[in-house]
């Protein structure tokens, strides 16, 4: 609990109105877009940083306090990672959000870490350019929060992740002093690769104020494909198929017959409810290619039993193929209360073992899953329907999670693919790192930050 | 100076013929492809490892008696990284080289530190997948050098370079433990990045043992376009160009007039020894698409004023164009007893500034140097060709790296690319970097090695 004094030391070193201290205010910022509800504490206070300067100086003080920061930016992480469970400061970056720099000759735009996604796409895209990192959330989601959580996205497949695209960062450290990590070029190989260090440490080691990005020249075209299959494995063997045809496509997305069922009874789009599973399909290239990779993936469909195989290359019936997709969280939303999603990854050759064993385990508990992710990683990300107010329904849901972690062990999976630990998983992280990796990091923890004011007790327990 | 009875032990330890320590056996270990003979020491002792448990016994032996180890693959890199300066063990990895399994479906390989880079090529390429980085040196190097020195290659413009396909790995710390870094799986958002860590580090935080591999689908068909410039900067805005019609090629190489006149002189293949500069640019992709690429690409390179404009599609034909790229540093190497090879980076848009740079200072201290260089990410290799044993020749030449280093400086570039910084760098490495960010390394190097044995006062002196 913070004294009346840090709050007033706090509104002289900032603009004051910068600075939200009553309850009523801070209670906006104890949510993430997860379930944590237990673990929830309303902030102290919540400070809007403009400039790097502002975030130095916040945290120059709150290490001499010792005050606990949670820095924020649109707050729609699913693993709690920038919610206070002991109060302290939340750093909002909300207001830190300008593209400073955009460099399209050079293929490279540095932004502020409370820049928003869309915007960063939306600029890249006017010259012709590409940020490829799309986590469903990305119109209002910050890079700060992508670099924390090492986000992907459908098309992570081709394009991979946030870290591939970060060519160097400035963060403030836990003592305030200003780090600047990479020169911004588009190789690096000067010393040890902290940048990449820095990503997915879910702002426990460093916080980032600025971010240098890298582009890439943004496909002129693509097309949507979407096929049906009465059997989990046959759609992997399809997936394998594609790719043995030397085709490279930028996603491709699954969903099971419990999403397809439960979107059709929300949001009908002419889904065919008899099917096990449904996978969406986006390429990229050239205009004069798009027809024949489209033959080549219809082809390895077909083959490997896929029926009802749709494509589109116009941006509107593109659209209206996602639509399926895109609805199945609102659409298990409906069927209860409360959604947890989860964020699991396997081995392609293990995931149609993994989609069967999600849907037995939560069959045991009595849990209404849909299932869908990006088959081509091999991710998965099952989407719970409950009542969390139920503590019975909890329950099951909390042991089902177990079982499921410990299937995804056995079948040499990760714990998180693209959302991160936060405080959702950080019990399981023992069971799933090596002893000494997980040592290791304890020990660059407490090297970064020694009094273990950075958004503590995220990922593992210090 | 090791003692004969640790000699002694360490044939105890491993098979007695994989153990070198006669002098005259252990010289050819103490260079690597670089030229440090100030600093070359050989080596006490070459031992080759066979397995994980083979290195794990060494490396206790050396913490207990702390004695440096130097990891060693083919030897390639250019930097002083994998030689010996104070003596100690060279741990070979040369008979550590196997591919210990495939996955196509899961499109990763798990290979030995001392695989070879050539070899795990040709196995993706056998069904169909790509394992894209390639250093000029790749038919010999291994996996082991790419990791520890961050290698890029031509073909990095599009597909990045070795820590983009790195999913695991298993490392020896510094006290003989085994460490098991990431699950290996295509995303992993479980903890901190250890592996990118590791990568680019020079041997110097813990020991590679083995490695998961990205791969990706092959592109089926390719095409070598070459075009001479009168003017680098108009070659600079082709490339612009080039990105701005929508075309990502997988490789755009430079070479400037020298090196046309030296590979003309030695090497005659028909080169425009009247120009400026001449690109190689190579593209990727569908059959179906290539004629409309190299299109789109001779057009960019038109309107920028090339000339001489090539194409070829097949494999003899490619070849032949890309022969006056790779006989580069061999026809430089004519020019004078001995060859000094740099790597620089700067961002693309100040590219035409730094190659004049670079050939004014060259012109300054009288020294013959052939610039060649990965145009599209801004990245220079320039040859220097001296007489080593002339103590002025040699001067000028640090004199005038110091010159060009200042300048990359100046320009916003990094002190190295894809070649690391091994000893051959450390003394710039204040200069670049910044300074929290070269003490966070230091603490890092001391956590993870804190007796210093590992490849000791490499990329910075303890």
């Amino acid at each position: 609990m913070l004294l009346k004094s840090n709050i007033k030391d706090l509104k002289n070193i900032l603009k004051a109105d910068n600075v939200l201290s009553h309850e009523e205010e801070c209670y906006c910022y104890a949510e993430d877009a997860g379930n944590f509800r237990a673990s929830y504490k309303t902030p102290d206070v919540v400070v809007f940083v403009e400039t790097t300067e502002d975030v130095q100086k916040v945290v120059r003080y709150a290490y001499q306090h010792n005050i606990p920061i949670v820095c924020r930016g649109a707050g729609t992480n699913t693993v709690g990672a920038c919610i206070c469970e002991e109060g302290g400061i939340v750093l909002n970056f909300s207001k830190m959000n300008k593209i400073l720099e955009f460099s399209p000759d050079d293929m490279t735009m540095k932004v502020q870490a409370g820049a928003v996604l869309g915007e960063i796409k939306k600029v890249a895209e006017s010259e012709g350019l590409y940020y490829p990192p799309d986590p469903s959330n990305f119109k209002v989601s910050t890079i700060g929060g992508s670099i924390a959580q090492s986000s992907g996205g459908a098309k992570s497949f081709k394009y991979g992740t946030t870290k591939d695209y970060i060519l160097g960062l400035t963060v403030v450290l836990a003592d305030g002093n200003i780090m600047k990590i990479g020169a911004g070029t588009i190789k690096d190989a000067a010393g040890y690769h902290l940048s990449q260090l820095i990503v997915g440490s879910e702002g426990t080691l460093a916080i980032v104020v600025e971010a240098e990005l890298k582009l890439i020249p943004k496909p002129e075209a693509s097309a949507v494909i979407t096929a049906y299959f009465d059997d989990t494995q046959k759609a992997v063997s399809a997936v394998n198929s594609i790719i043995k045809s030397r085709v490279f496509p930028s996603t491709i997305d699954f969903m099971d017959k419990n999403s397809i069922n439960t979107v059709e009874k929300f949001y009908p789009c002419g889904l065919d409810t008899e099917k096990e599973c449904v996978l969406i399909i986006e390429t990229e290239g050239f205009k004069i290619s798009m027809e024949h990779q489209v033959q080549l993936i219809s082809k390895a469909l077909a083959d490997a039993g896929a029926s009802g195989i749709d494509c589109a290359y116009d941006e509107k019936q593109k659209e209206s193929l996602w639509t399926a997709r895109r609805s199945s969280y609102a659409a298990t939303a409906k069927l209860a209360p409360d959604v947890i999603t989860d964020d699991i990854i396997v081995p392609r050759s293990k995931l149609a073992g993994m989609v069967d064993g999600i849907q037995s385990i939560c069959k045991e508990y009595g849990l209404q899953a849909c299932i869908v992710g990006h088959i081509g990683d091999g991710n998965l990300h099952p989407q719970i329907a409950l009542n969390m107010e139920s503590d019975e329904e909890f329950k099951n849901c909390m042991e089902a999670k177990a079982k499921m972690y410990a299937l995804v062990s056995s079948l040499g999976g990760a714990l998180s693919a693209e959302h991160g630990i936060g405080i959702e998983k950080r019990a399981y992280v023992e069971k799933f790192l090596d002893k000494y990796s997980l040592e290791y990091m304890r020990r660059i923890k407490k090297l970064f930050d020694p009094t273990g004011i950075l958004n503590p007790n995220k990922i593992f327990k210090i």
